[in-house]
Parts: structure tokens; sequence; C-alpha cells
């Protein structure tokens, strides 16, 4: 079946590592050191000269979008239930919390990675911000789905709370630089029981 | 009993008036622009030399910590209710969660401002995220005595668990640059309700 598959172009199989390095790259040194990393700094940390970041991106605006985007799709994943995980609704739902208490008790945890990004860019039509809340919507709209068919009594309403949670949970481990110690679990939970999912 | 007024030093006088200007335009800039605001821009919003802020301030970081604890100051005690107002606990408690509704309807909130300085600078040993914490702290005792004299459960819990829905609250209408239209305060109804305090 080799013939039938396509073959990457010869411009793509030329650019792909290099965009993946830097973006991999880019991801970490924004999440640790803040959206204002200059240029320079990125280029290097990444070895990409200059001039491939910028045949590659228009604008460290653009490297910043595309650099959220793909840690991001690694965050949202690491945080959800497998897909075919046969668990009940409620504990796919427990399951999200469970491993931010995890993520909360590292030290090199700085905070929801979204949230961080759209707190430092103040510019909600940024378009790195436009990404991160495409990330909050789609935890929202799992924990929606887990409600629904968890028999929540306001599904939609029970799925803004738990993100609100989510993110306050995960503020708070920043602010504190500390581990949650169970507050996020304890508080999905009470929320998840006063909804009617059992 | 003019008299017996202590007069202030010939010093503060001198001073006070350019230390005040200096940290409202300061707490006004960073929470628009970001913490990394530089020296130049923040004496000429204030119409301050950069000579007159080094007699008061030994470094930028110091001017944004004492900045944060002016701001901060002003920004927790339009959140409480007035402390002779005669409520009951749970309404001085729902007092937050409505001030914070208000807050997000407003085109200029960029959500808590403690939330906010601490996600940038990523240091939670920073003098300015020192301040921040102690404000959150803050919240979160009032919360904690509220909910004794309201009867909770778990007092302290409860306090937490506010605590981190106002932080996810605030988070959301930045974030989602709308506002909350009611989430913040169904959520806290929903833990109250759930930890008994009636």
């Amino acid at each position: 079946m080799t013939s039938s598959a396509p073959a990457p172009s010869a411009t793509a199989a030329a650019t792909a590592p290099t965009r993946e390095r830097l973006l991999d790259a880019a991801a970490g040194l924004f999440y640790r050191e803040g959206v204002n990393i200059g240029i320079e700094a990125l280029c290097r940390a990444a070895g990409v000269s200059k001039r491939s970041m910028y045949q590659l991106f228009t604008s460290k605006d653009d490297v910043l979008a595309a650099s959220l985007d793909r840690a991001g799709s690694g965050y949202l994943s690491g945080l959800l239930p497998a897909p075919d995980a046969d668990l009940p609704p409620r504990d796919r739902i427990m399951h999200v919390f469970k491993q931010l208490e995890s993520l909360s008790a590292s030290p090199d945890y700085l905070g929801c990675p979204f949230l961080a990004t759209a707190f430092e860019l103040k510019d909600s039509e940024h378009p790195a911000s436009v990404v991160a809340r495409r990330y909050k919507d789609a935890l929202t709209d799992f924990f929606r789905d887990e409600a629904r068919r968890g028999g929540a009594h306001d599904p939609d309403l029970l799925a803004h709370q738990l993100t609100v949670v989510f993110d306050g949970s995960s503020a708070r481990a920043m602010a504190q630089a500390r581990s949650l110690g169970g507050l996020a679990t304890a508080t999905a939970t009470a929320l998840l029981d006063a909804a009617g999912v059992s």
C-alpha cells in the first residue's frame, strides 16, 4: 500500500522539524518566562535562525498562537480520560480534577497555560487569546456532555461551574505555589452532588 | 484640639503626593498593560522624574509591589460589605459575588489584579506575588469568618471553595471578555447550600 500513501511534499518534509522544534521551544519558554520573551531568545532556545522563523511565521504573535495550540492540545488530552475509557460520567469528570490535583503538586506548574496567556496578553482579540478561549470552551463542552449523560439537572450550568472550579483551582495552585491538597476534587464533588450527578 | 494633632514632617508632606501619584498611575498602567511596562513609561504616566522615583523606591519591583498593595486595598474593600452592614453571614458572602458580577460587566475588567500579577510574574517570591497572596488570603479569611458564623459544616473548606469560585469566575470574565451573567452567584449559592449555610 505504500504507493497509495501520499508522500509529503519536499517543502513540508524540510520545514516540519524546524517548525515543530520552534513551537515546542516557544511553548516552554512562553509558559516559564511569559509572552514578552523576545524573538532572539526564542530562536536561540529553539536553535533556529530568525530568517527560518520568518519563513514559517509572519510574526511573534503568530508563533505564540501556534505554540499554545500545539502545547494546549497535549495539555488538554492529558487532563481528559481516554475516549474509550469505560467509566461512568461522574468518574470521567472527576478524572480531570484528579489530574489537576497531580499537576498542582509539581513545582514547575505555573497554572493553566490558557489562562496564563490570556492574563498576560490582556487582549481578547489576540490570536493566542482566541486559541486559549477555544480550549477553555472544549473543556466546558466535555463537562457538558458528561453532565448530560450523568443526568445533571442543568448540564450547561454544571459545565460552566466545573470550568470555574478548574480555573480557580489552577490559579490557586499557581498563586499559592503549592499543591491543591484535594480542594479541586472536593469542590467538584460538592457541585456534582448538588447537580444530581450520582 | 488642633494643637494635639501631630503635624506631618516636612519630608512626608513633600513626598506623599508624588508617591501617591506614582503608585496610582503605576497600578493602572500595570493592570492595563502588564508588569513589563518600563520605568520610563511609568514615570511619564505619573508625571514624575526617574530621579524622584528612585528617591522613593529602590526598584521597579518595589513600585509594583507598593502599587498593588495600594490599589488592592481599594479593590478588596470594594468587594466586601461595609463592616457595620447588618446582614446575615450568607448575605455578606453573597455580597462579594454580586460585586464580582457587576465588575465583570465592565469592558475595562481584566480579571482579579492579584491573580493577573501572579500569573504575569511567575515568581512566587517576588514582593508583588507576596502582596497578591496576602490579599487572596484576606478574602479567604473573610469567607471563613462568615462561614463559621453562618454555621457551615466545615468553614475552612467552604472558605477555600468560595475563593476558588471567586478566582475562577474572575478568570473566566477576563478570558471570555464578557459578563459572568450570574455564574459566580449561582456557583457560590450551590456551595453555600451544600455546606449548610442558610
